[in-house]
């Protein structure tokens, strides 16, 4: 097998350069200081699982898990994602501390990638979870939340769709009956493959009717009256239930201010195995993935021995930091180059401008090889060589 | 084998919680500001990189290295440290910006440890590297913003000992010839088992005179005077030249205000074997291990083909917080606890608050099992129950 070149990083592995992580770090910053806002405190679980444990309970595909042995001979995941982490926290080291809890995280996560795809391996999440809260409060705190933060952090335009995943179950279950045939079409709404979902219902052995109404489920996507669209599908007495925790749910986003962005899309299905109630991804003008995305996971603490209703969500940050476009990073770098003699006042003036909140270089003119292409790096350059005296920097 | 429990954590493997992470976020952020007001500009790399490349540039111990296989069979690590991911960011995405270059991180680095050990298999550090430097005004830039770190982090007694790798090499080159003598006597000062060193020392088949001077090495620790100490111990023309170097790096320090907290130290021996000049290390009072350290590097960047010499130091989070003692957390968690008819006034309320950058939870009491519990999570509680009129929170 051939070595890798000294410069190559592994397949899906990034460098984050000064410029991006900047960026990166305000944004971030505005997003994590809105959730604590809103009370949220900040935990940090380790990079490293037990595959039995965090591993399993993740659900994420077990090829995307990128696994290695301990020195016990255990197998070890690097996290796919926080949340099955920040259940075990919950029901380990804080299993003291009362329902409803709220926690958020940022964190890398990881998920192994072909390297054809070209899709990052490793990439940071930004989120929060609410446990312990089964009610329709708690889903809205989290719809709410989400806009909040998207608002704060500068998105203009954006929408966060809501779907419910016991109303298509449902569905499929009254119209299919069996988990098999129900599964493909699910697989198809979990890639957003439309055009497959279609055809493949077209093959079905169904009535019309039935057909007509596994297709108008690809329709159910807009504004509030989609709920009533939904419910003229004749969905059984469980569907209908979860029409009307949406209907509560957007009342309560009424009284947050929070319905501009909402839409209902019935064919939100996510990979994401653990959900069991609503389930929301955010979209932003121009980014073709979802920036965000969340929902309900009422079965997974009870893996971990503390069951619990549990909602969350998760911001993208690459993705997120892409909607925000091209605003550049203001701030700028200033550079004294001096030399032996004028060290001095070299550091005087350092300083000064480190107390404003600058940020300076201090470089000895003797360490630079080629001065033009160091004086690139920086918006100013303060010469203090020789003994002339220079102009102070704005 | 067993299957591990569903809470627990592999060898080494740490939970940070709220309390903790908010301290070594708020301590975080002032060390990454100092660093940035010198105009340290930070990156990210993954977590990922090649054996053959970082792995085996990184320093760290092959044993102590996480290794997993790619999708292709070639072997991955989880970067052990950020100098040779630095190293080789800068050969590469950055070739084409200008020496010297001043960069900085902040990240988690791992190294495997034995179960029994009880030692942190992942833990942060926060750092500076100088690339592209090699006079004297880069090592005194490096040791005199580690001092500022400290003083602008509240830490209020340290040292920062300072050593030289070249005088050491040479004495023992002087007085035992070969490499093989001369390792075991480094690994005892690596190992700080001074003990160990002695006896070894005697047993060695030396004049009196030189065993007194591989002796006296161990004296060497104090302030300025130690150089003259040390050049008493008859250095070879390459051992005195160290002590120049370090006279020299005093004289800049001095014009920093910087000397201070400086002690030289020339049984300082790094276990980074990529350092090649002075080395240094940060010590706070009642903390038995270094919170920081570093040293010059003048052969790592030309495994990356981009030759230079180089210099860089590390801040290890978890001691340094450590360090800085209970200071305790003072953003204080207010909670609403509200009823659905006066969901509204909390709504406001709350609004309210979190634009004067109060952090507050809002919790309906309907999704509470137990309030005394709940409440006990928060320095207030606001209620906002039934029809009458609560009182605002301070």
């Amino acid at each position: 097998m051939s070595k890798p070149f000294v410069f190559e990083k592994p397949a899906g592995m990034r460098d984050t350069l000064p410029a991006f992580y900047q960026k990166n770090e305000d944004i971030k910053n505005r997003i994590k200081q809105e959730m604590e806002s809103w009370g949220y405190q900040f935990i940090q679980t380790p990079t490293l699982e037990y595959h039995d444990t965090v591993g399993e309970a993740s659900a994420i595909l077990d090829q995307q898990l990128f696994k290695l042995l301990d020195m016990e001979g255990k197998t070890l995941v690097l996290r796919p994602d926080m949340t099955a982490p920040i259940a075990r926290v919950v029901s380990s080291s804080m299993k003291h501390v009362a329902y409803p809890l709220r926690l958020a995280y940022s964190s890398p996560v990881f998920r192994a990638q072909q390297r054809e795809g070209g899709r990052p391996a490793e990439f940071e999440q930004v989120g929060i979870e609410l446990i312990g809260e089964g009610t329709a409060s708690a889903e809205a705190e989290a719809l709410a939340l989400m806009s909040e933060v998207f608002k704060k952090a500068g998105i203009a335009a954006f929408t966060v769709a809501v779907g419910h995943i016991g109303f298509v179950q449902e569905l499929l279950a009254d119209i299919l009956g069996n988990d098999d045939r129900a599964a493909d079409l699910l697989r198809y709404l979990n890639e957003k493959n439309y055009v497959g979902y279609t055809s493949h219902v077209k093959k079905l052995p169904l009535s019309s009717i039935d057909t007509q109404r596994l297709l108008k489920l690809l329709d159910l996507r807009g504004g509030i009256e989609v709920l009533d669209e939904a419910s003229s599908l004749n969905p059984n007495r469980r569907g209908q239930q979860t029409l009307q925790e949406l209907k509560d749910l957007y009342n309560l986003l009424e009284d947050y201010d929070a319905v501009q962005n909402i839409v209902f899309d019935f064919t939100l299905f996510s990979h994401m195995s653990y959900y069991t109630g609503i389930v929301f991804e955010g979209y932003a003008a121009g980014i073709g993935a979802p920036i965000a995305s969340g929902g309900r996971y009422d079965d997974l603490l009870s893996r971990f021995d503390r069951k619990a209703p549990a909602i969350g969500f998760a911001i993208r940050m690459d993705y997120f930091v892409e909607a925000l476009g091209n605003k550049s990073d203001d701030t700028k770098r200033h550079c004294i180059l001096y030399t032996d003699e004028r060290r001095k006042e070299a550091l005087k003036l350092a300083k000064d401008k480190r107390n404003e909140g600058k940020h300076v270089v201090m470089q000895n003119l003797s360490g630079v090889k080629n001065v033009d292409e160091f004086s690139k790096c920086f918006d100013d350059v303060h010469y203090l060589i020789g003994t002339q005296q220079g102009e102070d920097f704005s």
